[in-house]
């Protein structure tokens, strides 16, 4: 396998031991081989073989197996949860969520979180070695799904000896792969929390990312998606289509109090192209950071994946029927958490999806957070947001007879 | 003066003749040279001298000169308003709203649309050449500002031997010109009419700029903005900027009510990078024509002149000042519209202006048109908003004293 992305550490030794024993691997960045007994079938048909899944562990499984939490990440996330991310030195993407008494706590529950395949931060994907020609391989890698990264997850949560998560958590894209868990594993989820998603990828969102593919596609060194083994890398397109994604990120509201019309380290404009406002300055700086932290074909793949989300698609384009399960309510208890300024994935989505469970008489409960912070809302310090999910985990936790050790002893 | 983009068919002779008659220059595509006595002296300090700059009259002038209206382009728009558009074969960009019989009634006004200084149909510009070099000026270019555009505006109407402008009227950029006429000249503006506009651009809508001049200087062969004197053209990095500019001149709704997530000629998605879905194709197309029309050195510094534009920051930040005129309320009557769908200028930024104008007393009226289709509804079949422009044109004119002529002959 290539290493794309040098790590600035060692990866952790792990969360210090707590007072649960567990079976399974422990720790940051692990890896699994999947696929060894017989390949994965893909929705695109391809199949799947002996490749490489990473992902971290946080906290112990408990002897019964009943403790354990898939978190799913977002578009460019990763399995760097909590503690600190080797590769920028910085917490984990989700560490003000998950950690010792945080919402999701890990003294109490067992943390599993996978990079998606399609990804590169260590998963199969196109920046990893195709066995076939012993080169990256760039779009020879098959299209994926947002199914297909859940079938990997499925494999993976059966090699760690788990039959049943108690819960499966994620936004944005993360949130997709929850509702996708529920949709094709209602016996292997307790509960759900999507979190800023959408049961489908609405035709704005397929148009941002349509920009940003073509961003990449456009830049020469993209070299139709070689540049691996030409010795290249697509930074400028790939850092405009990081730019044009992160304002959809954000909400008018917010953007307006950060930055205003505030000028970037000068008294007046410039009459020229620098960054006179802050707000150039800003995004300038998020295209040129994730450069060096995400492979541009990945890109093209993950957001290809999202783009095809249509969990209704499959079920007559009813999505309540998505919801059925043996021609009764799904199992799965569900709380869906949106934000009142999120543009991308605003709150109407998610109320469909909680219509759709609503007409199968299924468990569900819905919060829009008020906040201006936009769809990023579920990656910040949202206090709201965060008693949502502590307090849904905690009910959660009773239902499924899950010791209250922590609350006890805390 | 080089001519970036060939006229398909020779430039029309103008309108039929009307009942009235006119003393100047009547017809589509004309050129004038202006700052010949004295040069132009630009914000950023640079003085333009002997100038060319493009234009089109529609309808005559009357002996009095009391009805002439100037219609302001947007940023991808040009002088050719109503007929025929000679580069694209295409219909006039307002040609639903301006004509015989039209709110802006070519039988009863006398309009005038010049393409701004910046811009690459005509006007002096990045594209054209440079009288110190002989050769295009790319970034040597003065970056000029809404005010500058308007400037120039001004001695074209002086040129043409008009006092006072009955109307100013154009929607987006062009509202960003027409505020700046009624702040800059208001003896010499009667009515104006501001359509989907802001008094200031904000830090979104910068930021969305800023994507869109990345990319085109992300294009290799953009060569520093010097492309033209190397035979190149960043056709790529443009058609990303037209891209995802063009998505937020739509609605969400409109994109659903237009694409939803309907695939382009096949029946299942290709599990490939091909445009699977209608709104890809689109988009796609959007920028592939667009390059054919638009000067990337101009799209830099139309799109620099708007993030510029901040009207009330030159009177103290309280925008009512710049409506204060001699002591007195702004004489210049206003009618304000925006499209409740229109989320790149929002009606709160139409309604900052309003509260602006009340502050001060002025004659001001405001309509929020009901329509879901997003900020280009300034330019499509919207009859309510259609009735807006012909009613407040009507009124303006009987205040003004303007014979009613086509209402009394028609």
């Amino acid at each position: 396998m290539t290493a794309p992305f040098p790590l600035r550490q060692p990866p952790s030794s792990g969360p210090a031991a707590g007072s649960l024993t567990g079976p399974v691997s422990e720790g940051a960045n692990l890896r699994v081989v999947l696929g060894t007994e017989q390949p994965m079938r893909l929705d695109c048909g391809f199949e799947l073989e002996n490749f490489t899944v990473a992902y971290s562990t946080y906290g112990k499984l408990n002897a019964d197996k009943s403790n354990a939490i898939l978190i799913c990440h977002a578009l460019t996330g990763d399995h760097f949860v909590a503690d600190y991310h080797p590769v920028t030195g910085k917490p984990g993407w989700w560490s003000m969520l998950v950690g010792p008494g945080r919402p999701i706590d890990t003294d109490r529950y067992f943390i599993i979180c996978s990079n998606v395949i399609g990804g590169c931060m260590g998963s199969v994907g196109p920046a990893e070695t195709n066995p076939a020609t012993g080169k990256p391989y760039g779009l020879d890698f098959p299209v994926i799904t947002i199914a297909d990264m859940v079938r990997a997850q499925k494999l993976l949560i059966d090699h760690l000896g788990i039959e049943k998560l108690f819960c499966v958590v994620g936004g944005s894209m993360g949130g997709m792969q929850v509702l996708q868990w529920a949709v094709s594993y209602p016996d292997n989820v307790f509960a759900a929390l999507p979190i800023a998603t959408a049961a489908r990828h609405s035709a704005q969102n397929i148009a941002f990312h349509e920009v940003g593919r073509q961003a990449i596609m456009a830049d020469p060194d993209w070299c139709a998606g070689d540049y691996l083994n030409q010795g290249k890398r697509p930074h400028r397109g790939l850092a405009v289509a990081r730019m044009a994604a992160h304002i959809t990120y954000l909400s008018e509201a917010a953007l307006h109090r950060k930055f205003g019309r505030n000028l970037q380290n000068r008294k007046t404009v410039t009459y020229g192209f620098d960054a006179d406002f802050q707000v150039e300055s800003y995004l300038r700086h998020q295209g040129i950071t994730f450069v060096d932290r995400f492979d541009a074909n990945s890109y093209l793949y993950i957001t290809r994946a999202m783009d095809y989300f249509d969990l209704a698609a499959e079920h007559g384009d009813v999505l309540a029927n998505a919801f059925r399960h043996n021609g009764q309510a799904t199992p799965v208890r569900f709380c869906l958490t949106s934000f009142s300024s999120d543009w991308l994935f605003p709150s109407p989505e998610s109320r469909a999806v909680v219509h759709a469970l609503n007409a199968v008489a299924a468990n569900v409960s819905f919060v829009e957070v008020k906040t201006d912070k936009g769809h990023d809302a579920f990656l910040l310090e949202e206090p709201e947001f965060h008693q949502v999910v502590r307090g849904f985990m905690d009910g959660c936790a009773e239902h499924r007879g899950l010791t209250r050790y922590r609350l006890e002893t805390a």
